[in-house]
């Protein structure tokens, strides 16, 4: 038998780690045993998808997976499903597992830890029906179920909790799906940990075209049940009648089974892995349980999202395989939907920079996704972010109609590559009047940071 | 009096560089005087736009004038329309100007040549009615003449020659103004010269989707006209009934006025100004008259596009005005649309590295424009080139489905940054279900690509 690699948890990070630890062992030669344990029956899905799930965009959950546990176990992978580790042993190299209700200790060599991240909920929401995350593959079901409303009335008003991603994304779903929805965050304007206020009111208005009452700056006090079922919501002293409640108040990396076997975590509550996913001899972390390192903050940070997992479980899984890979870190990039509107991001926002003692300068720029005269021209807004004195880039916010989101990347790419503003403002960006003015918005929003800088 | 700055040419370059040199002079506290001359009545216009006034997209030509004759002279300009320059007599520094007929001598300090480019002809179209080119604003008022029939019978198959960005866009406009339209190329594949035969095939499928004949691998042998109008033409030993023919074989650098001046051109047969956009002492050039340095070559190329004009005009002007610019080259960046499909390509193609005898690799990547399961989501194919040894990342190529196109930005940046295709393989490139798979197709693509290089 060869040496065995442990992995705890089953979806992104966890898989794409196991699947890359097999390919390159057996690339290498080496003798490796993987075995895998899911606390849930799925693996290997889109999380990202759910909420494009729930608003009708696809219609089976099957379609969000990305790779089966048929599939794994085909590729020689020990996939255990409704096996969830309860604790970890790592003098003896055990993780004690509870499947159905019973305890297994199994042995391992390497274990890669990738919980992921736990939905934050009120403590008004425990065990009131109809009211619940939007995370897992099993939320989705749920609310799928809800939605179609089998088994009883079907809901007519939607409540949505928080206003990052994945609240601007539910409320969406739910006005797509014909609910009248309200979204509630107790920030001045939605995407506040993303986004500067003037850019979160542009999402803001993406919601309210859509139909979604947008409520900020303030919280839900609480929901009121009726035979069993939300029936109302206190927001900010008025009520709110609501059907059912969608909990999107953000994550947290769900850490617990290393931190009670003794390891630390970093200032965001996340494990810290180093650049290969290595905690330390034999244990290893992937994916939202994690924090990332971010090649503009130079630090690490908190950014649980889909590209890190995969691409930090690919790294470990590399490594664990025999080969050799480091993380390359984030720099931030973003991106989602609200409507007829794009959002995105990438770098860093003013208020982290001032937090940094960093001297920063923003511009705002209002242009259009074409050529302004072409039919298909939607208004853009562009802000970008960077530093006095270096001239460096540090981040840029982009809101506007089809076609605004992916131009981050451009920043994105310049911030991987440490870019000025100066240089992004002369780049050769591809232009043709469907697709650009020809002076390329992201290039004079750089080139009048520039001259600020 | 102060110094006289005379331009000739007043489209993209030249208006740029007037407008820019006299901000910049009076910023800098100079006493500039801007004379420019335009042989048309019509400046500072969008060619790029003309296919698509042409198809119906802009109702007036008025929309693609991004600044007005009467604006330019408003901001202390002295434009001179009708104006054409017969001849500059360097030693005297005088430009013979033709207005109505007469000549006129008008001295200058400097004077800048931004005459932009001259559309290729054959020899048969000579003095056929319904067979000209698709460049300028006169062009594209005759096209819409043309297609509108107020004097004749309204044409119904339109001939498209030449597989390039303007023939291409012309199919596509005249098919979607109800014409029955064939393009005919001499090269096996559309865009012949911009993209690899199968990425050029891609685009055939869109032309064909839209209901364009592509006829490729031969040349229009001539045209057949009866009562004074196109009837015929004669491809490949095949009749094909034309009521227009739009000609699109390209363009050469109109230089004539500097060239009898005896100015020497580079090995495109452009002028190769400095970067700051000098050619010699007191005479400079900026547009499509010019060839552009490209940082990938590293060598001179000629790559007529409006950014570059519009760029290299405006650093002409900063310095003319008394500032410091410096323009920062091309990577060969280019866009288009045929029909449903985005087309778009940076850096080399493997033909001109082979040329140079640069070691190259390849990697064709089929994907989707979002994830898989989204119903935005697209065909996409990507194709990447890079150098052995090096890593260094060369090019790209990028055909599909909406949201394709500016996707190339991603690599044009990366070029400009001098990165290897390992580095972009791991950026951080913005991900949500309906704008990519969670690995960023142009991502995995250079993943592969460093693997092999």
């Amino acid at each position: 038998m060869g040496r065995r690699l442990l992995i705890i948890g089953g979806d992104a990070a966890g898989m794409s780690a196991a699947s890359q630890a097999l390919r390159v062992a057996r690339r290498e030669g080496r003798d490796l045993d993987v075995v895998a344990l899911e606390r849930t029956d799925h693996v290997s899905y889109s999380q990202c998808g759910v909420p494009y799930w729930i608003a009708g965009d696809v219609e089976s959950g099957d379609a969000l997976v990305a790779r089966t546990a048929r599939e794994h176990r085909a590729a020689g992978i020990d996939l255990r499903l409704g096996a969830e580790a309860v604790g970890v042993d790592l003098d003896r190299g055990e993780v004690v597992a509870r499947v159905d209700g019973r305890d297994e200790r199994i042995g391992f060599d390497d274990v890669l830890v990738a919980t992921g991240a736990e939905p934050l909920l009120p403590s008004w929401a425990a065990d009131v029906p109809g009211a619940g995350p939007v995370k897992t593959l099993d939320d989705g079901q749920r609310w799928r179920a809800v939605l179609a409303a089998g088994d009883g009335p079907e809901p007519r008003c939607a409540l949505v909790v928080g206003g990052g991603y994945v609240g601007v994304e539910t409320a969406e779903a739910f006005a797509r799906r014909g609910l009248r929805t309200t979204l509630v965050t107790r920030s001045p304007e939605p995407m506040a940990n993303s986004l500067e206020p003037h850019m979160g009111a542009l999402v803001r208005a993406g919601l309210e075209r859509l139909g979604v009452e947008v409520v900020t700056g303030v919280e839900v006090g609480g929901v009121e049940s009726r035979a069993g079922q939300v029936h109302a919501a206190c927001v900010g002293g008025q009520e709110y009648h609501a059907d059912v409640v969608a909990l999107a108040l953000g994550v947290v990396p769900r850490v617990g089974l290393l931190t009670d076997a003794g390891l630390g975590v970093g200032s965001h509550g996340g494990l810290v892995p180093e650049a290969t996913g290595r905690l330390q001899d034999g244990v290893w972390a992937a994916g939202d349980c994690c924090e990332v390192w971010d090649r503009v903050l130079q630090t690490h940070w908190y950014t649980p999202l889909g590209t890190h997992a995969n691409k930090l479980g690919r790294v470990a899984g590399t490594n664990l395989g025999g080969g050799t890979a480091r993380f390359a870190g984030s720099v931030g990039t973003a991106i989602t939907r609200a409507g007829d509107v794009e959002v995105a991001r990438t770098g860093v926002l003013p208020s982290w920079a001032h937090a940094r003692g960093w001297d920063v300068e923003s511009v705002v720029l209002e242009s259009t996704t074409a050529a302004g005269y072409m039919p298909e021209a939607e208004p853009m807004t562009i802000t970008v972010t960077g530093e006095r004195g270096t001239g460096r880039l540090l981040g840029a916010q982009v809101v506007g109609g089809r076609g605004a989101g992916k131009r981050v990347d451009v920043v994105a790419m310049a911030l991987w590559a440490g870019l000025t503003a100066a240089d992004v403002a002369e780049a050769d960006l591809a232009y043709c009047p469907p697709f650009s003015p020809v002076w390329d918005p992201v290039a004079i929003a750089c080139r009048k940071l520039a001259e600020r800088l």
